[in-house]
C-alpha cells in the first residue's frame, strides 16, 4: 500500500535450516517521515537488498563478530539505497549509496553506518555497490591479498567459486599471476568460471569423480585455498596442501545450517604441511575500504574483473525464499533482491 | 651380550594404537666396527633415547614432513650419544652430543645429521640435549615466540602442559609476561605446573568439571593457545578464543592413535574470532637452532626455565612400552630412556 512500509523481521531463531514463514515474518508499519529526522540521520528508500551466507549466522544467539539480530527486529542486510531526505553532511537527497538499512522498503538510518558519498566510486550499475565493490568484493580483495597472498605461478583453489565472493577472489588471484582452480556446484557454473572469468580449471563438487578430478586439477598441489564452503571440500584441500600453504577461511556455507557441525578430519595436515589457516571479517579492514573500492572499480571499468549478478525481482516478498535458495546454490555471482527499481516512483 | 648390538625396528605399521611386540620388534646384530668408518662418519654409542608423540606419525605410510620409517628399519629417534670413533671434523671421540641415531645401542652415523660440537652449549646433564635444549625445547621456543607471539598481559593456554614441549612453552610465555594457564592430565601434574613452574593456573582435563573450570581460568578469554593435544581441548579453546587469537598447532596427541580422527567442531570460530591457526615443524627453523639453544641453555642456567625429565631405566628393552605409555600420559616433563649410563663401561 502506498502509505505503508513493508518489512521483514526475525521471528524465531532457526535450529538448523531457515523455515519459510516461521524464521522470518513480514509486517507493514507506517512510512517513516522526513520531519522526524534528527541530526545525523537520513531517510532512505532501498533499491537492492544483498542476500549473504553470513545471514544464517546473524540469526544465532551466540558470540560472534556482530551481535545477533534481535527477535522482532528487522532482519539485517547490506542494501543500496537512495537518499530521500538528509540531516547529514555525508549524503544529500538523490544520492544512491551502499547502506545497512536491512529488510525494509524505507528506513531512517544513522549516518554512522555510511561513508561520505564522495568516498564511493561512481558506478553505472548501482547494484555494483553490493557485488564487486560491495562487501563481497571487499571480502575477496582483503582475504585473497592480505591472507592468501598469491604469487605468480602459485596454485590457488577457490571453493564457492561461482558465488559473489569466490568469483571475485579467483579473478584477483588471476590478476596476481596465479593458476586458479574453482570449485562450484554445477557444470554451468564451472563453464562460466573457465570461459568467462578465465579460471584455469573448474570442478563440480557434485560430480561422483570429484575427489579424483580435484587431485588432477592440482598436480602441483595447493599454495592458497580460499574457502567459502568448509566440510568435505576443506578436507580434500587439506589433503592436497603444499608445505606452507595459506588457507583463507572466509566461510563455511556447508556447515551454517547444520545442527551437527563437521570439523575438518584432515586437520593434522596443518602440522605436517605447516599450513596457516586464518579467518577474517571484512569489517576489520574498514579503514582501507575507500582505497580498495577504488581499485576494484577500476578493475571493473577496465574489464579485468567481470561482474555477475543474480537479481531476484518481486521485492521483499521473495527475499526469504531467495535466502533459503542461496544455501542451495541458486545463484551465479552476487545474489540480491530488487526491492524497487531505481526508475520506479517512490511511495514518499 | 658384549659382542652384539641390540636394536629395535619397525615390524608392522599400526592401524590405530601401537601393539606391544607386534609394531616394533627387537633384534641383535653384530657390533659396528671403527675400522669400517668412512669419511664423514662417526661411530657412536647411545646414552639416552627420546620418546616423542611424533613417533606414531613416523610409522604411517603417508605424506608428511619426513618420510615414514621403512618396515625392517631401526625405529627413528633423537638420541644423545657419545662418540667412540670419528672420521668427521664435527666431533671427536669422547664428545657427547645430540644425534639422530635411532633405537639402537651402537650406530655408525653420517655427520650430516649432527652439528659441529662447538655449536652445542656445554651441559652438566647430557639429557638436557633431549629436553630443554633438545628438539622439544626448540619446538616450544619457536612455536611460542614465532607463531604464538605472546605479549605482556596476554592469556596463554598450553595443552599437554606437563609434557616436554608444553612445560617449556608455558615457561617461555611466562618470561614474556603472559598469564599462563596449563592443561594436564592429573592433579599432581597441575600442582607441579603452578607450584614449581610458576603457571598462573592449571586444570586437569580429566576433571568432570573441566569445561567450567576452563572457562573460569580464562576470564579474559584466550590470546594464544599452544596446542599439543587437539580434539575436545582444541574445541574448548576455540570457544574461548579472543578476537585475533593465535593458535599454535604443535601437536594433536589425542588423535594420533585414532582410526577415526575428530576434527574441531568449533572450527567456524576461526572466522568469527579471526583466529590464526598455524602449524609448524621445528626443523623449519634449523638455521636458528644454535642461537636458540644458547638462549635456552642460559635460561636453564639462570633458573628461569626448570628442567623435568622422566627417565626410564632398563635400556631399549623398555622403550616400546614407554612409548605406548607416553600416549597415556605417564610422563611429567621429557620422557626418555637411558640406554646406557654415561658412566657405565662400553661394549666397544
Amino acid at each position: 500500500m502506498p502509505g505503508e512500509n513493508f518489512r521483514v523481521y526475525l521471528a524465531e531463531r532457526p535450529k538448523a535450516e531457515i523455515m519459510a514463514g516461521t524464521t522470518l515474518k513480514t509486517e507493514t508499519v507506517p512510512l517513516p517521515k522526513a520531519e522526524d529526522l534528527q541530526d545525523g540521520q537520513l531517510l532512505v528508500e532501498n533499491l537492492y537488498l544483498s542476500l549473504d551466507p553470513a545471514m544464517r549466522g546473524w540469526m544465532n544467539d551466540t558470540r560472534s563478530y556482530v551481535p545477533p539480530v534481535a527477535i522482532g527486529e528487522p532482519m539485517r542486510a547490506a542494501t543500496v539505497s537512495r537518499v530521500l531526505a538528509s540531516k547529514s553532511p555525508k549524503a544529500k537527497p538523490g544520492d544512491i549509496l551502499p547502506t545497512l538499512a536491512g529488510w525494509t522498503e524505507y528506513a531512517i538510518i544513522p549516518d554512522a553506518t555510511i561513508q561520505p558519498i564522495d568516498t564511493y566510486p561512481p558506478v553505472t550499475h548501482p547494484s555494483d555497490y553490493l557485488s564487486v565493490i560491495g562487501m563481497t568484493g571487499l571480502t575477496a580483495y582483503f582475504g585473497m591479498l592480505r591472507i592468501g597472498e598469491p604469487r605468480a605461478g602459485d596454485t590457488v583453489v577457490v571453493s564457492g567459486a561461482a558465488g559473489a565472493t569466490g568469483s571475485v577472489a579467483g579473478q584477483i588471484a588471476k590478476l596476481r599471476g596465479a593458476r586458479v582452480v574453482g570449485i562450484a556446484g554445477s557444470d554451468d557454473k564451472c563453464a562460466w568460471l573457465t570461459r568467462e572469468l578465465g579460471f584455469d580449471a573448474a570442478i563440480n563438487y557434485k560430480d561422483p569423480d570429484f575427489p579424483r578430478k580435484f587431485r588432477e586439477a592440482t598436480p602441483d598441489r595447493i599454495d592458497v585455498f580460499f574457502d567459502n564452503v568448509g566440510g568435505e571440500v576443506l578436507d580434500l584441500a587439506l589433503g592436497r596442501a603444499k608445505e606452507f600453504a595459506r588457507f583463507v577461511i572466509c566461510g563455511g556455507i556447508s556447515q551454517y545450517n547444520s545442527s551437527n557441525v563437521q570439523g575438518p578430519k584432515n586437520f593434522l595436515s596443518v602440522i605436517s604441511m605447516r599450513i596457516k589457516m586464518q579467518g577474517f571479517i571484512v569489517l576489520d579492514y574498514a579503514k582501507e575500504f575507500t582505497a580498495a573500492r577504488k581499485e576494484l572499480a577500476q578493475w571493473l571499468d577496465e574489464g579485468k574483473i567481470k561482474r555477475k549478478e543474480t537479481i531476484l525481482k518481486g521485492g521483499l516478498q521473495v527475499a526469504e525464499q531467495g535466502l533459503i535458495d542461496l544455501y542451495k546454490g541458486i545463484n551465479t555471482g552476487k545474489l540480491m533482491v530488487e526491492i524497487k527499481s531505481p526508475t520506479a516512483p517512490s511511495k514518499l
